[in-house]
């Protein structure tokens, strides 16, 4: 008799993303004269760039001919393009990485989810809070985010990020076996300094601590001191794996392809204490049991970002979003609102006014001007009270959503 | 202190196939004057099909512009191909399913590697023997395998099929709780009927037990009486999944995209007995909670598949395959070996000569004519004393391969 997996059960029914879309559609079908303006899911609206779409059409063109035909690429990735990771991501930051090092992917959403599977099920986690969803809800998956008290997980370690503190999470007190830091951030659109990252890997090297560090956004990155690595920090190698993303560096939402750090040096302790085990070895036979490499003509695609054109076309769509991003922070900060976020990243957060909850100003501003937010305590409870806007629309829809907000909240507030 | 995962140490160190590739490029370097042919992985060698290359250069000049740009698709698969499968895959068959049960995904691989995740890690696994090694080895990741002990893992039911039983699987006496199905058959290349096929459906309703069917090579059946889906069975949709893959019907082992059906009705129950869980809706929790959906170019890819030319290509390319089926197995035949499959199934089992095991059989035809095939023990206790050879080659390098097995065979037998 099959028995299912109960920890599923803890679950809220949905993903936070696909509860947005259902209130989305019930608002469109009800209100069919409205065009919405979605600066609520963080997707792109630009085209690859051209020669990105070129290198497609050429991997495309040899898999036309059987002299040329790509059949089972390598799980981890083609060589073309660990190389040019490497090179271009890391060795002019100093960090100097083996390509075995580097396991090619179909985005960041399936290893940041999958990761977990090569640690015991019962290590505590510690994420800060506010957080991408995924890291929460795959814990609960397996077990290891523990039991649901009052909108917390029993064996989730929440380190607030607020106004308050600057949005700078506070070093855990105690040990931690896991912990989850993205930066730039998803979703509050702020930074960590070096001198704070530091801090982070001090700890981690101390007690022990693996780090799951997600660095999706590292392309958005505008000021001279913020790590786009975490590598950038001594020590790290020993106690960090980084995932990294093409959805949002260069519009691949729909192309699936992205890529997982994972260093030689990085071990985990079996129970009694006595054997380090290198994860990457475990790493790699999970993705050699459990996937198939990624997309030939992704990989290619992915290359084509490394070479110098796709560098510069790939820099004017993130400069594209970036004045997105202004555009929306002045305007809001114009009409009163306290907006944090969207200088090195394609994220703000917004205070809702009044201190409103989060899931009732998504729905007042959807009704009112038709214009879509993410609620921020979707993403944990130090998100209530906020909003999340994304820099990715299109240059008019941002303009156009700031002109019925503006309107809105001067009517009414 | 984070902990590892210690069933992962269970394993052994790497995945077969990886085995298989360093032995041979170890062969390769100490004998550079041979030329290798693989008839070892079932990787395919012939090209994409026009009708296949056209929809992905249109769907890649899609991606090059903002009004046709595709970002996220839905994390179950587009419905233009969910429905297209339903249309063409099933319909035809008298099967009706709900686009809401198939998700469209970027290989059978990866979901036949995590489905595992929405049943409880201590379910009783059985299998037929020999078996595809990702059901195993996926099973002990998450402790479901239980311990190694001679080379059986202690959850795991083994189901003989040799040729003393006709490679049809005996219903087990007992029940087991979960149990792989894979027909037509990797590795042995044979192939289960209807009547046959009835039994598991009858034996899984009478015991509660979750088959998982992995079809993905359905679309070499040749004979008319053979179910192309376990849901061809009265119950079916009560008690089984169903994993299907393009890797081989379309040559997709490069372009990554696949589908698995969860019927709604499918479900499995609480540990006290009391709810019956639909697994539908878990799998959907945890696709959209991990998985990003596959490129939009490969779904556009599949979905050509299901044109009347994209149809007419790929039964070409399938009829070339199974052309180098026969001829494989009337030269081995003529030989004096022993082969079974290879007339429903890309797939031949043969059995080694003089009973002499597989691992020094796939070796003694390495060193002595430079010819791969895949030890059948690494498939399971029951594939020793076999190999399994795959048609997916060239024309040319079949007949090479048979050429140079002749005169081996001639010379030292």
């Amino acid at each position: 008799m099959a028995l299912v997996n109960e920890h599923f059960l803890k679950l809220s029914d949905s993903y936070l993303f696909a509860d947005i879309a259902r209130k989305v559609n019930a608002f469109k079908v009800s209100h069919p004269q409205m065009r919405v303006i979605s600066l609520g899911i963080g997707d792109v609206t630009q085209p690859l760039c051209p020669t990105v779409v070129d290198a497609m059409h050429k991997a495309v063109d040899e898999m036309a001919s059987a002299d040329t035909f790509h059949g089972y690429g390598p799980e981890h990735g083609y060589d073309f393009l660990r190389e040019a990771i490497i090179k271009n991501d890391f060795a002019p930051r100093g960090i100097h990485l083996d390509p075995s090092e580097v396991f090619v992917n179909d985005g960041a959403k399936s290893d940041t989810g999958n990761i977990g599977e090569i640690v015991r099920w019962d290590n505590s986690i510690g994420v800060t809070d506010p957080i991408y969803p995924v890291y929460i809800d795959s814990n609960v998956m397996c077990g290891r985010a523990g039991v649901l008290e009052n909108g917390r997980w029993s064996n989730v370690n929440y380190l607030p990020c607020t106004a308050e503190n600057g949005f700078v999470p506070q070093i855990p007190d105690h040990r931690v076996d896991m912990i989850y830091l993205c930066y730039p951030n998803n979703p509050t659109g702020t930074v960590l300094s070096k001198a704070e990252l530091k801090k982070w890997v001090k700890y981690a090297l101390a007690n022990d601590t693996l780090i799951l560090y997600d660095a999706a956004y590292e392309a958005y990155i505008q000021d001279a001191d913020i790590p786009h690595s975490i590598y950038e920090i001594r020590g790290a190698k020993q106690c960090a794996i980084e995932f990294r993303s093409y959805s949002k560096t260069a519009g691949f939402t729909g192309v699936r392809c992205g890529y997982t750090v994972i260093p030689k040096e990085l071990t985990a302790v079996t129970l009694d204490g006595k054997q380090r085990v290198p994860l990457n070895h475990l790493w790699e036979r999970r993705q050699s049991t459990k996937f198939n490499g990624t997309s030939y003509i992704s990989q290619r695609a992915a290359a084509a970002i490394y070479t110098p054109e796709g560098k510069r076309q790939v820099r004017d769509t993130i400069a594209y979003y970036m004045q997105n991003a202004e555009l929306l922070r002045e305007s809001l900060t114009q009409m009163g609102f306290e907006v944090f976020g969207g200088r090195n990243a394609p994220y703000l957060w917004v205070k809702t006014p009044h201190g409103i909850d989060s899931w009732r100003f998504f729905e007042q501003m959807l009704y009112a001007v038709g214009v879509v937010c993410t609620p921020g305590v979707g993403f944990g409870p130090s998100g209530e009270g906020y909003v999340r806007l994304t820099a990715f629309g299109k240059r008019e829809d941002c303009e156009e959503a700031m002109r019925r907000i503006g309107e809105w909240i001067r009517s009414t507030h």
